[in-house]
């Protein structure tokens, strides 16, 4: 597996899995009914994020994750991101490999922590992923997330430093 | 004093303490080096926020707050809002009424709770304001704040159920 900075002709790999993970509404606060136009804008890399994809051998794109400043001016020194892994290549370590690329972008670029803002708390998967990286769970919105399964659940806010 | 919808007219007013603000950079995470129309689009109502002002008898602009949604789709039932005080209108409940305007309006508009994502630590009349109003701290980002007079502080992130 490879992690390479996103290009424009990836965005027709990414597009159906991300499109297939907002629309469950389970892990992402995201408006569900998102547009493709309104989704490209938001997911591919900008002046201020960098957006990468996890490839196979065959070249296949198995997720993708964006990453940027958490905040601007004095706060620009805590960095975030997104992650997305398409379900039909799940426990492949796609999302570590993603994890944990962002986290040496984000020590090179110089930021000196990395926080999670809506990390949901039925995502158990993602949560563990988060805690073996070194993550911690520094609050928790209680009911911030509505979960068509699961109803109103928690939404941590996560970080580690670097 | 009055708190009412802010219209174009009223930026002119509102641009010299929010630029004293930002500027100043020890409560706010935007650039400190913000230009003008920047600052607009930033903080001027869109289609998905809605911005206030307190205004004096005489018609005075003493402050202005600007409220929206957290975050989008399954997390969109937790508001969010930024508060300026002009520096020389300080100490004259100006931040409060705001504050409770806010609060009104979230009641109002059905959101379930109110989340601060970056209240500076050394803030202290800021915090002591959002704890009488019913916040509480959940969780604090250690050193996510780079205060120009204390240095690293941390960012609290404060919460209230509505």
């Amino acid at each position: 597996m490879l992690i390479r900075e996103a290009v424009d002709g990836d965005w027709q790999a990414i597009w159906p899995f991300l499109h297939e993970i907002v629309s469950a509404g389970e892990t992402f606060s995201w408006p569900r009914d998102i547009d493709e136009v309104t989704a490209r804008e938001m997911w591919m890399p900008s002046a201020t994020s960098r957006t990468v994809v996890a490839v196979a051998d065959d070249g296949t794109v198995l997720g993708s994750a964006r990453m940027y400043a958490n905040h601007m001016g004095p706060a620009s020194h805590i960095a975030s991101a997104s992650f997305m892994v398409d379900a039909r290549h799940s426990r492949r370590g796609v999302g570590r490999a993603l994890g944990e690329d962002m986290l040496a972008w984000a020590r090179s670029a110089g930021f000196r922590g990395v926080q999670f803002n809506a990390v949901v708390e039925s995502n158990t998967r993602a949560v563990a992923l988060w805690r073996s990286l070194g993550f911690e769970i520094i609050g928790t919105v209680p009911e911030g997330f509505r979960s068509p399964a699961h109803g109103y659940v928690g939404l941590h806010i996560m970080y580690r430093k670097l």
